[in-house]
């Protein structure tokens, strides 16, 4: 059987509205610095009104890796809900610019394009607050043969989790891929986000994903531990692939007893996180759809997550592996 | 007679579309690197599809230079026409949160938003190609008592006269600043755009403008002259007060035989040079409009312009002049 693309990517579809702001800012609206926070649309307006002046890009968690993935040269499809207004049209237009394969017609009614209302306060950190629109409209009839085909692998973000017919189509996507022998990745997408679906990611974990790609907190909360060392400890106890990302202490790869730790590439400037993730995760499912050593793909990861640090956006240019 | 705002913009309301390309596209597409193209719906859809993955951001000339002068502590007010979908909700929202007043509610039909598919080559420069779509729905009908106000300056695009009602609307603007005692700005635009109106600016500049603002190419092929050097000769003959701006080489104020001549601010790095001349004419109208000397507001405007190159993107950030 021929693998379709290397990597489906099943996620949020949402378009970034970037300001920078002034503290009192998120003290008024009354979030946490440096959180994701679920809006209704009402709230999206009320939030955009106190805004400044914004910059708008497509992102998404998944998305972002899969348009990273895509730019290295990556065979790549993509899942995910936008309507056919302007900001759906810019969000696909950008997939498919780099030749991502969108698997999904736009829907021609219903909520907007999602939108991430993202707060940049002088210290570089980032507030997001995100009005999922078309996005809560995915659902299981979306999940398909023919909209899954058969790649070699698929990445589900566990935001997905947050929509309310996410669990049920994650699990539609994991069949389809034990059908057609596709990998399945899950990117844990926020420690909160783990401990609103904790249970449900655990059996998940335990009886259709292959990769689990998280930071430091996301792994610990799903671990249920209250420290990295902990948690090096509880992942012992499972098959699974385990790619993690710690910020400046690099990234800690394990499989069934096999550790590998990758030192982050020091840069002379730090310029914007956001997305150092998410190009991590390219870099290393670059490296491992081309069956490279997981040693090779902590490095991909790294070389792609040390590029994007040093940029405004998250999104990886061409050529960061060339 | 208290004016209500200091200054009021008539303009082409338009989103940026920007993205990084190769010299090939250009050459691909067939326009000339560095010039601004009109283009209609059809051909914005191809372009844009021919372009990789873009930010999205407020622009349009005047535009930049109103947002510029709120940000810097003006007041400020808005005629341009948006339609009512998610490109206009951005363009407005991003005027208003500067504390523009914006005159005109968006269209609830006709043509979409306004979008500039701006090509950035390694050499920074920028081709752009214009989709006006709404725009071209401005009309005189939208030029009345209620929504000119009682300005102390009416500032008008050049690009205004390539829509069907632009001559005859800014026509009816120049007519009620006469009445209201508001002094009337004309913004050049482009030289090309002169080219295509000489004659209508002309008549413009002899009966009804007061302030001409315009860079070296602009005021050149509007004296009909082949070097600044003949335009200073030429514009002696005018009453009008004319800014002109001159890249490197600073800008030079005049005014019924008063030469001010501004020298530029060397820099490191020279980033981005879109919107410099806007917002030149931004900090020389905050100047102008608070009575200060034409030395001042030609150092103010030179401050605002130095600012502008050195970041991305043509919008002043607030405090420049502080």
């Amino acid at each position: 059987m021929t693998a379709d693309v290397q990597l489906l990517g099943i996620s949020n579809a949402i378009v970034d509205v970037l300001a920078h702001v002034d503290d009192e800012l998120i003290e008024k609206i009354g979030v946490v610095p440096g959180s994701m926070t679920l809006i209704d649309e009402a709230r999206a307006h009320e939030i955009y009104e106190m805004m400044g002046p914004a910059t708008e890009m497509s992102g998404g968690s998944v998305a972002n890796t899969i348009a990273g993935f895509a730019n290295l040269g990556g065979r790549a499809a993509y899942i995910g809900r936008v309507r056919n207004d302007q900001l759906g049209e810019i969000f696909n237009h950008d997939m498919r610019s780099l030749g991502v394969d969108i698997r999904l017609k736009p829907a021609p009614d219903g909520a907007p394009t999602a939108r991430s209302h993202i707060m940049i306060t002088a210290d570089g950190q980032r507030t997001m607050n995100t009005y999922l629109g078309a996005c809560t409209e995915l659902g299981v009839a979306d999940i398909t043969p023919d909209t899954f085909g058969k790649p070699k692998a698929v990445l589900i973000e566990g935001y997905v989790w947050d929509i309310a017919e996410g669990p049920a189509l994650a699990r539609k996507a994991m069949e389809l891929a034990a059908k057609n022998r596709a990998k399945v990745a899950l990117s844990l997408s926020d420690s909160f986000c783990v401990e609103r679906h904790k249970e449900s990611y655990e059996e998940a974990i335990r009886s259709g994903v292959d990769i689990i790609v998280a930071d430091e907190d996301e792994i610990n909360v799903l671990m249920g531990t209250d420290s990295f060392d902990e948690t090096l400890d509880a992942i012992g106890n499972f098959d699974n692939l385990f790619v993690m990302t710690r910020s400046e202490h690099g990234s800690v790869i394990f499989h069934r007893g096999e550790l590998h730790v990758q030192q982050a590439t020091p840069v002379e400037k730090v310029i914007d996180t956001t997305g150092a993730g998410d190009a991590y995760c390219a870099g290393f499912l670059y490296g491992w759809v081309h069956d490279r050593s997981l040693a090779e793909c902590a490095r991909a990861g790294t070389l792609c997550a040390t590029a994007v640090i040093q940029q405004v956006g998250a999104r990886i240019e061409k050529g960061v592996l060339d």
